[in-house]
């Protein structure tokens, strides 16, 4: 199967391709992808997908059998042939984008992607920068809540068996070590992004050996210290004595069901008895930040943490609130700023800046802005241009340069913001320019709008 | 980026491959892919996920960067050099697969699909089989939800842009056309799949136009009976009026926001007064089963629903508890079935059969059993031999074609089961050769477990 190119869109977008196309509209807008309000769950979210969003804009273009396609569907019959003919066939994303840098903590209504270019073309990539910026930040903001949690120990992303899809699962391995977990149990998330991957072994292969014991010491004769044996297939209390009775050195014992915390107290004094001192516990089994925490602050002997769907499917807030809207339309010159007025979804009109002011190592509050003010005295911008006229024009960032870059940020947030439970308001607020300019196209476009033809 | 192929699984598949070729153990299993509960919200599942399974599996292979990187993670370095040299180039999955049909109803503790093979390749495709199989079968339960509540009105699959990434927004797509949605807005689906595809216009369409009626004239101008208009970017009653006077005669008008009841029947009124009296009007905006269906018992005069992110991310069931758990080792013509003890987690051994009965065109119960007892009287065996030998025994199935199956199969449950809330629970039984099997097993693996070497 083909990867997803340019038809990883929604028809209308196409539609109104054709419309921009028909009228001979030369105009070009900026669009702002933006989190309308965070899940109660997030003090903060993780900004992740920018990488994968800059490869896709980087080779987006419409095969000859997916125009073919879409000559084929009716709702686009009433498109000029040369739009199939001609416009298709050439189409390349040549617009502008600035974004925040991957693991920057993002709130609700600050602009993590800004797109500048021709309509049509800024029109049709919203439903992929959409879905993969959405996502990863999903990803990537849950993973930053569990690695505060495991206060110090391992964490290692294990979702890929209930994620999405097998290109989710890969995704979200990405985006859950870019939000800070120490490596990842996806084979095709260490190929592709060079992150730390990790495994322990299940229990088929306990139980398609003879005997516990057998399959043990099979697994450690070939991985010698590199093995995790898994010791919750039948008892893991009477495993631990079998192993270390028969003399095995395994890296680390896993117990993936029943009393996580009592079993690991009981595990931990029979390794240490047998003299494995140096054989760490993983834990794993349908956990999440808030099991995490309370193993990690019972003091109990954990070592290291896996953790799968609470991961892999953002499973408390599985979607964001996401929405890509046009703020502004250039036509023959003129700029204009645009907001929609629908019940319950207004948005704010112009292209924006987000300034975040720090104190002392602490980020203490940010300011979204019109990008044309100037920046408030000591803040610091958070968006950047990463393309321009279709190429790149920032190198490609590692998904451990930006993990690097998430811990320290995320570090830098108060306290109160990362609490797991309640977690406070971080401040934001909106600068006086972007305020006025609200107020004023609030004013024109109630009277523009249905009405003066 | 290429297609995920045999690294789209967890690390620990590949180590305990490695472990398999290590003892040059032939063994063989069997392992099956099965729901442990269903979510409080759902009385059935929709089986789907099968046709991707089948093309994943016949091209499933390492490729020589694949296995290049795999020699290079520390937990594979006690794997033998011929691992990677010989079996992994050559490996290719060679086991017969037996599935339910896409499209049936299954409960809790069915087996969807079981896959019997080497044990080595059994193991390596779990992964990707869960994350296909759960992922799809979330997305068509929840479809089949939203289809019946809408009752009888067409309902259009929209969440692509908040689906988990690009891919997992076609596979959404897919999936719910194939639990009975009428259309979906991803045109990449439309080419892959060959399902219906279908389309409005953008708020943004709106708001880069001078002015409303100029956007609205353009597109039907273009689209002629084909437009589709949005009406609720300013104001809808505003912009049917002035639809009607300027003698447009839209296909349909689309709500997306406010009270959708009360403006569909403003805006309905003013369409007949106008004379537009076969424009029909679409409504969506952040729609489940819940509102689908209090809108359409309402009486509004609704056409059709736009549902989004409730179906691409199956939003109040982003995952299912399912796992693929081996029930039978074959080694040296010796079949030993299987189960698994850990706490909370205790698996069902044998090869398994799902028979259901049927009763004047209803379901009435289902029994699982072991695959080589006799069916029990009037039942029909639900599970099918699929592929043999690595090769496909069926020809492909059409997604229209599992559509069709679903919307009959669904229909024959008892009502109750389909309940929106508080489904009944549907009767699912086990046969007595299945329960003596687990006894058995339970007392001779007790014993066998960890001790006696």
């Amino acid at each position: 199967m083909a990867p997803a190119g340019a038809l990883s869109t929604d028809l209308y977008e196409f539609a109104m391709a054709a419309g921009y196309y028909a009228s001979a509209g030369k105009a070009h807008g900026s669009f702002e992808l933006f989190v309308r309000e965070l899940p109660a769950t997030r003090g903060y979210l993780v900004a992740a997908g920018l990488e994968p969003v800059l490869e896709f804009l980087s080779s987006w273009q419409c095969a000859p059998e997916e125009i073919e396609f879409l000559r084929s569907v009716p709702a686009l019959s009433g498109a000029p042939a040369s739009f199939f003919d001609e416009y298709l066939p050439g189409l390349r994303f040549s617009g502008d984008v600035w974004a925040m840098p991957e693991g920057t903590p993002v709130f609700a209504g600050e602009p993590l992607l800004r797109v500048r270019g021709a309509l049509a073309e800024a029109q049709l990539v919203e439903t992929a920068l959409l879905s993969t910026v959405l996502f990863q930040t999903s990803v990537a903001s849950r993973a930053a809540r569990v690695v505060e949690a495991a206060a110090g120990r391992a964490v290692t992303e294990f979702g890929g068996r209930r994620a999405h899809g097998v290109e989710a699962a890969v995704a979200a391995a990405r985006a859950a070590v870019l939000g800070g977990c120490d490596a990842t149990s996806s084979a095709a998330a260490g190929f592709r992004y060079r992150v730390p991957v990790a495994g322990t072994m299940a229990h088929s292969w306990v139980m398609a050996s003879n005997n516990e014991i057998t399959a043990y010491r099979r697994y450690v004769e070939l991985f010698g210290d590199q093995a995790v044996l898994l010791i919750d297939t039948y008892d893991p209390i009477v495993a631990t004595n079998a192993i270390t009775e028969a003399g095995l050195a395994p890296a680390a014992v896993r117990l993936d069901s029943g009393d996580l915390e009592g079993l690991s107290r009981a595990v931990r004094a029979r390794l240490d008895a047998g003299g494995l001192t140096e054989t760490r516990i993983i834990v794993s089994g349908d956990l999440d930040e808030f099991r995490v925490a309370a193993l990690a602050s019972s003091g109990a002997p954990i070592d290291g943490f896996g953790v799968g769907t609470a991961l892999s499917t953002s499973s408390d807030a599985p979607f964001l609130s996401g929405v890509y809207k046009i703020v502004e339309v250039e036509q023959g010159g003129v700029l204009t700023p645009l907001m929609k007025l629908s019940t319950g979804k207004r948005t704010a009109p112009g292209r924006k800046q987000v300034w975040r002011r720090r104190d002392g190592g602490r980020a203490v509050g940010d300011t979204v802005g019109l990008c044309d003010e100037p920046g408030p005295m000591g803040f610091e911008p958070l968006l950047r241009q990463v393309m321009r006229g279709g190429e790149r024009t920032v190198a490609p960032v590692s998904t451990l340069e930006a993990r690097s870059r998430c811990r320290t940020a995320v570090a830098e947030l108060p306290s109160a913001v990362r609490r797991l439970e309640s977690p406070a308001v971080y401040p934001v607020t909106r600068s006086a320019g972007l305020d006025q300019l609200a107020e004023s196209v609030l004013a024109s476009q109630a009277g523009a709008g249905p009405h003066g033809e």
